[in-house]
Formats: structure tokens, sequence, C-alpha cells
């Protein structure tokens, strides 16, 4: 049963590698299970399908990042600043992400969505969640925020939404430029999106 | 020479449309050829490999969209209203896509630098080149909207690109949830990105 576990973690770890690194519909079952160190039939064991491990892989991150976001989303700290520390975590991770595989990987859920999203509903289903889910969490900050009259929308959802593109088009750009300083601009960004107070962004 | 250079179009035409439904890593030769109705010959006769391929879809691509950008963006009006229209035009080539292929096909140049550009160099060069040029047109608007003093960016370049990552990110999302709408926000957040005066977003 240990063993039998094992083949599945490695199997995952070697396809959310090499989704990263070459994307999905360029990769092949063969290939995989090559990468894992596992037989063929122990990958038809644990998955249906490739989609069905493409899945199990965008869970499996998103419950890595989801971890991460609450965890900071939820610390101390006045709301401006958690969202803030949000961007610097992204960042620390593209920046180690680079330094592992000497190039800037992107976002799995943005790199899926452009590859994938209008070919399986399954994949573009389940990424719709996560986003929906990225977006609760910033909008809940906003509120708070708002509340305490450090930002100014009309509508925090869509601010919420808004930030959430925002990111993901920077590190589109950090990821076609191989350049993590692409995402520097990330912070200030936000707070003009959010109109957030002269005095907070002169904080910076 | 006619029958040779209209065998190329119709290569070009059945790769881009297969290109933006399906990506690029999924494409088969044969099936760009069966989808063209030509000979497989014809495709080696025209492009070496399948990376040409993808470079001529890109070049002839941007070949028209910088067109378009240019027509726009050296229109009659005020700075920020041409960067206004070019918005415009980039909702309306989405809706004209959703309504020919029943999807939001997204950006090819953003599928194709989520997909491809940490995988084949050329296509990451020239993906690289277009952005630019579409930062270099943007910038110019900025630079003159600044003189005017209807915006406030302290970097005209680096707010050119935060309103590119932007669009790229709202494109993204558009393409994820099927819809158009998606896209409602993007001007109102490009006033906000550009610090432009309040009389100007409070026109919208």
């Amino acid at each position: 049963m240990g063993r039998t576990s094992d083949a599945k973690e490695k199997i995952l770890g070697a396809a959310r590698t090499l989704i990263e690194l070459r994307g999905y519909s360029a990769l092949g079952v063969a290939e995989i299970c090559k990468s894992a160190g596992v037989p063929k039939g122990s990958f038809y064991y644990f998955f249906d399908t490739k989609e069905a491990l493409a899945l199990a892989v965008i869970d499996d991150h998103w419950a890595d990042q989801e971890r991460t976001w609450k965890r900071i989303l939820a610390s101390e700290g006045e709301p401006l600043d958690r969202l803030r520390r949000l961007f610097e975590a992204t960042q620390a991770v593209q920046r180690a992400g680079q330094r592992d595989c000497g190039t800037v990987s992107g976002c799995l859920f943005g790199n899926l969505t452009l590859e994938m999203s209008n070919q399986t509903e399954a994949i573009r289903g389940r990424l719709q969640e996560i986003f929906d889910a990225q977006v609760d969490m910033i909008d809940a900050v906003i509120v708070e925020a708002l509340a305490r009259g450090d930002v100014t929308v009309a509508d925090t959802r869509e601010a919420a939404r808004s930030v959430v593109a925002q990111l993901e088009g920077h590190v589109l750009f950090a990821k076609l430029y191989n350049d993590t300083q692409r995402l520097g601009p990330l912070w200030a960004n936000c707070l003009a999106l959010l109109g957030a107070r002269t005095e907070m962004a002169g904080g910076l």
C-alpha cells in the first residue's frame, strides 16, 4: 500500500513538472511514467485518462496554493498589507521556479486556461472554480479594506477580478521575457485598481 | 503560381483557426493539411517544419492586428479616446470570434506565450517582438496624454506594459468563462492604471 501510494505521488509530481515546462498537449503517458520512474500499468491503475491526471495535478497544485493564500490572507495586519504579502509570495514562487528550472514557468492555472479551457469542459470547469475561489479570497480582503476607508472601489467583486486578471497578465509577461522583474509593478498597479488612499500608495 | 500561392494561404488560414481552437502542440501537419484541403507535399514545399508554420501564422496575424492598431491609434481624436477605441476594437474581435467558433478563443499571442514560450526560443523571440511593438504603440499614446495632463504616470513605458498586461489578463478570463462581458472593466481599469484625471474617468 505504501509503495502504491508512492507511485501515485511520483506520477503526480512528474506530471506537474512536465506540464509546467511543456504544457499538457505535448505530453504522453509514456513520457510521464518514464520521468516518474513507474511502469505504465501503474498510471492506469490510478488514472483512467490523461485528462484525469491533469485534473489531479490541478487539484494537487491548488491544494498547496490555497493553503498558502489562506495563511497569508488570514494572518495579522491590515488588509492591504496582507494583500501585498500575497503578491510578494507570488513573486517569490516565480523566482524559485526560475532558479530551479532555468525558466519562469508562470501560473499553472493560467497556462492551462489558455492551452486547454476551450477544449475540455472538465478542465475549464475546474479552472473556473479555482479562479472563482481566488477572487472570493481577494474580494473578502477588499471588503475589509473598503470598510476601513483604505480603498474606494464601487464593486468589490469586479475589483477582485481585475486584481487577479492583472496578476495573470503580469505573470504571462514574466514567463515570456523569462524575467521576474516584470512582476515589479504588481503592487502599485493593485493599489491603482483599488483606488487606494494616496498615503498608502506613497508608503511603497 | 496562382495555385501555389493559394495553397500557402489555405495552409496558413487552416493553421491559424486550428491553433486558436486547440493550441499548437495538439496539432499535426496531417490534420492541418486535411483541414486546408491541400496535399502534405504542399506543406513541406512552403514550410520546413511545424515551427516555421507557427512563426508564419504569428507573423500573418500580427500583420493584420498591427494594421488595425496603427489605424486606430493614428486616427483623429484625443489620445485617451483613441486608446479607448483600441479596447473597444479588441472586445469586438473577441465577440466576433465567439460568434464564429462558439467559444472565445482569446489572444493568439497570449495563448502561444503560455503554451510555447519556454519551449522554443524562436517563438519566444517573435512573441517578445510583437508585445514590445504593442507596448511601443501604447507608450506613444500615453506620452501624448501625459503632455496634455490627462494622465499622471511616472514611467510611461512601465504604464504601457501594465495596460497590455491587464488586457491579456482580462482576455484570459474572457476565454476561461467563454464570456466577453469579462472585458467590460478594461477601460475603467486602464484609466485607473494611468492615473487619469477624474473628470475623464467620470465621463465613462
